[in-house]
């Protein structure tokens, strides 16, 4: 549904009068390769074969330039950059540059990921890098809202993943995060799927992919 | 944002409890291929070249069976399948599985599409084989409702757009409808972006097409 959400955002984003306006789009989605998660945090099976052998796929079709909607696979974003063959917007560059160019964006900012996005310092390194602090839940709040809320929405339950991803929201606005990254793809879907009215404070990574990406392809 | 709604309710319809069990999907979206309905209608240049190129990239990435969510587009069915090489999923036989299984839909049924599906009798002679009689808008009232609403859709204005499609619901209905097909891609799109009560008595195409799929791929 990550996905979904993804191409829902990237033609909202694309300014478009007809059919023709719109961006050509070739997708892989293959919910089969190995967990991000367990390759981090387990050392499970790494997916970096299957996203080359995507990236392979999305090449042989003409594709561009990529965009990856899964935050926690950025943690192979250099090897599939360099071994890819094609170019691929970042998705925390993309937040960033959200970030910077909202007046309405305060810092610090919260985030809201999988255990391996936080572990690999996904995040942290690129905001680091601009100087921009951050906050995260602790390890029981995680437990209880971010984790299910991610399951939730895998098996479809989108509503009942929202509330939860709402109470992780609050935890963080509370632990003093004036904004709040979405920064795994299940959480906007989850959020959006119910009626919560501090989505304001939030900066969903889905959609700022989707911006970057529309921009850098339209030049 | 047809195709998009339709991989959304593909997800849906897919029994899952966690990454593994959604389907591995290929995508092939190129707005910039020849209008379906010019071709039809006044004679424009074939889609087809390009819609068999489409089906020749799916094939290449191992897919193995093919849905199409436009409904104009099964014009050219009979070439697609004798000449793509791929097992195709023909929306209206969804829609008819979806109408015969049902005890909620009576007929007559009515049917909103473009003009080309109209004209081109796609839903009117699979439907008449199964015995199924229709009732259709008529042209001032398509002229008026459906034709802006599928434009007002490909523009982004999907509110807008629903309000139109509701209009020319209503107006089947008191023709005597008693249950209207949603026979474009785009008008699920519109109706599902209002709050509608008579979307009780629409079949989704795109939902039965979703569904259809789901099942076949699943065996």
């Amino acid at each position: 549904m990550a996905t979904v959400d993804f191409l829902k955002k990237l033609v909202e984003q694309t300014p478009a009068e007809c059919d023709e306006d719109h961006l050509p789009v070739v997708v892989y989605s293959v919910p089969q390769m190995p967990s991000r998660n367990a390759a981090i945090m387990k050392n499970g099976k790494s997916p970096l074969p299957e996203m080359l052998a995507g990236l392979r796929a999305l090449r042989t079709q003409g594709a561009q330039l990529v965009a990856i909607p899964c935050n926690t696979a950025h943690f192979w974003y250099d090897e599939m950059c360099r071994e890819g063959g094609l170019p691929i917007v970042h998705i925390v560059d993309a937040v960033c540059e959200q970030v910077e160019k909202s007046h309405d964006i305060h810092g610090p900012i919260g985030l809201l990921s999988t255990e391996a996005t936080l572990a690999a310092r996904i995040y942290h390194d690129r905001m680091s890098r601009r100087g921009i602090g951050m906050v995260v839940n602790c390890q029981e709040e995680r437990d209880k809202y971010v984790t299910p809320a991610i399951d939730l929405v895998k098996r479809g339950h989108l509503t009942q993943a929202g509330d939860l991803v709402a109470m992780a929201v609050e935890n963080l606005l509370e632990r003093g995060a004036k904004t709040v990254i979405l920064g795994c793809t299940e959480l906007p879907v989850a959020l959006d799927s119910i009626a919560y009215p501090q989505r304001y404070f939030c900066v969903d990574a889905t959609r700022a992919l989707a911006e970057a990406t529309v921009s850098r392809a339209l030049g």
